[in-house]
């Protein structure tokens, strides 16, 4: 699946600085709310930015490889926490209802979706192959998973939703992330791993053995959706497919932590012009996430030692984005306000 | 003017801890914000945590000291930023708008107030002395300025209120704060000058050379209220009788960053339980802040590289804490969801 990805119009930059500049406040001093409303009004090429209908899609799928020891905890905890968000209970619950953030449940494929309720289902099969044997996924189901993703962001878009944020369930997908994000920027699984959802040191040296068996399996390099084949969730893949549709509708992304930033490490890869609607919003405590901001030169907006998922960085992060928009909107002028400026 | 503040009680640190364990993440997943919720449950002590009737105090002052190169700015900023409160076009009415936040601008001693409208009046003379030449303010203006800010934090509880955030406004303070942590922390004054509001190269290095002849004047290490009282602004000395009364009636004060943070320092020092009250929101991008949050040990939220005060970095961080009460108050428990625990 081919996306049309435009890159921002940079012509605008110096009239968009100006306006910022002249906002009564020492140049910069409003650090980097100054450096996001400037990518917002970059996007969106207007005078007044605006962030209609705040949307979060959290996706929810199983991986075949938490047949193995690389989580603490059981492969139905996917299908439990999803029972979870559908009866308001998690945190991404809270976060959304304390910020009127629109909160769309998706079942990209939980192992056994029986008796769940108010999900949308996008199944792509009842969770992925176990990728210490085989690929995750096969080519045919990452290609549906595009589309369904692209599905998902355009009907948003089509309801007046400007900015989306991409969350994640799924048992397992700390592994996958770091083996797509090992993959993608040739580091050892060593440096990407991470205690997931809590593992022990015992459990951490568990699973890192594993995941380089994992890793080692398909054998050389490959393309960043080869690596999302091999060892993504369905979850992520869907993922993939709406970030890369928001880029093209010119709708601004809200990238969560690790797995989602694995994600996006992927869709910046394959459309580097993507990366212009995309915001990073918090900084992961896990490790692999590091490597991944470094490497696309992305400078999330939180740093709170968060490392749940579920989109709860993204809804935690959403009040400083709307801060952004609202201090290039409704701030007065040095004229507008009488106020002196500096002597140069 | 003495204070009785008591240090929160403890005993019932791991009650809460435990309560903090039993939501649906993986234990530490939610990282700051649960630490924020401990701190506030052991100032509260009660099963549903409130911050209601948010608040902040807005406090000005003009400084003697703006006499000297210290600033880029002229004087006449305070009160024309003042004026930019009251007509609500500065970034802090934005921010406090934009979370309901109440916000209170108080005149602690503008050089010359005429003309200002919707301001608290609280006077305690027409600006401070200037420090390179004299003390900032006399024995009896900074009794007065405490009990000042007890008065307005005391009003304020009266009202419902149970969090209070402090900012300020007034041309030379950066200067001040720097002179009082320097003063406090026993530190050249090259390591805690900055730009301030915005000084260039040449008028840094004129400032720094202006305070390291203010910081010698007075001679000899002194107590955190003599340095408050040689260097300190109006406002600067109402913001801690504020914090104090804040911290002796069991409410939370929300610290904005390096000037606020320096008034918390003196806070501290003077009475150390106090900081069981205080959360520090922001990390100034000014560099004498980093050296006030290593000596007491605190660690803000939020480092998006901000320099402006007004309180804009409270208002900015005020969704944050709000989201860690929100989460300790309404995320379900494992055993409300029937969520499975990880495996030991």
């Amino acid at each position: 699946m081919d996306f049309n990805i435009k890159p921002v119009d940079t012509t605008t930059t110096n009239s968009i600085w100006c306006h910022i500049n002249q906002k009564t406040k020492p140049i910069g001093a409003l650090g980097k709310l100054e450096s996001l409303a400037h990518k917002i009004a970059l996007i969106q090429q207007k005078k007044q930015l605006s962030l209609n209908i705040p949307k979060i899609l959290l996706l929810a799928g199983d991986h075949g490889l938490a047949e193995e020891a690389i989580s603490p905890y059981p492969q139905a905890v996917t299908f439990e926490m999803v029972r979870n968000f559908t009866g308001q209970g998690a945190a991404i619950n809270v976060f959304a209802r304390q910020h009127a953030i629109s909160l769309d449940i998706i079942d990209c494929g939980i192992k056994n979706p029986n008796g769940l309720d108010g999900v949308i289902p996008m199944r792509l099969g009842p969770g992925t192959k176990n990728s210490l044997r085989e690929p995750a996924m096969s080519s045919e189901q990452i290609d549906q998973a595009l589309h369904s993703g692209a599905q998902l962001v355009r009907d948003a878009f089509n309801q007046g939703c400007e900015i989306i944020g991409f969350g994640e369930m799924g048992i397992g997908n700390s592994s996958a992330a770091a083996l797509i994000t090992s993959s993608i920027l040739d580091l050892p699984i060593e440096r990407t791993v991470g205690r997931g959802t809590g593992c022990n040191n015992e459990q951490l040296a568990q699973k890192t053995s594993i995941l380089k068996q994992v890793l080692a399996r398909p054998g050389s390099l490959m393309t960043p959706l080869q690596a999302m084949r091999e060892f993504g969730g369905f979850e992520m893949a869907v993922a993939l497919g709406g970030m890369l549709q928001a880029a093209s509708l010119g709708m601004i992304a809200m990238i969560d932590g690790f797995i989602m930033g694995s994600v996006a490490l992927c869709a910046v890869k394959l459309y580097p012009q993507s990366q212009d609607y995309f915001i990073f919003c918090h900084k992961s405590a896990s490790p692999g996430h590091q490597h991944i901001l470094t490497a696309i030169s992305a400078d999330p907006l939180l740093d709170l030692g968060m490392r749940l998922g579920e989109g709860s960085g993204v809804a935690v992060a959403w009040p400083i984005i709307a801060s952004a928009v609202r201090f290039y909107n409704e701030m007065s002028s040095f004229a507008e306000a009488e106020v002196s400026q500096a002597h140069e």
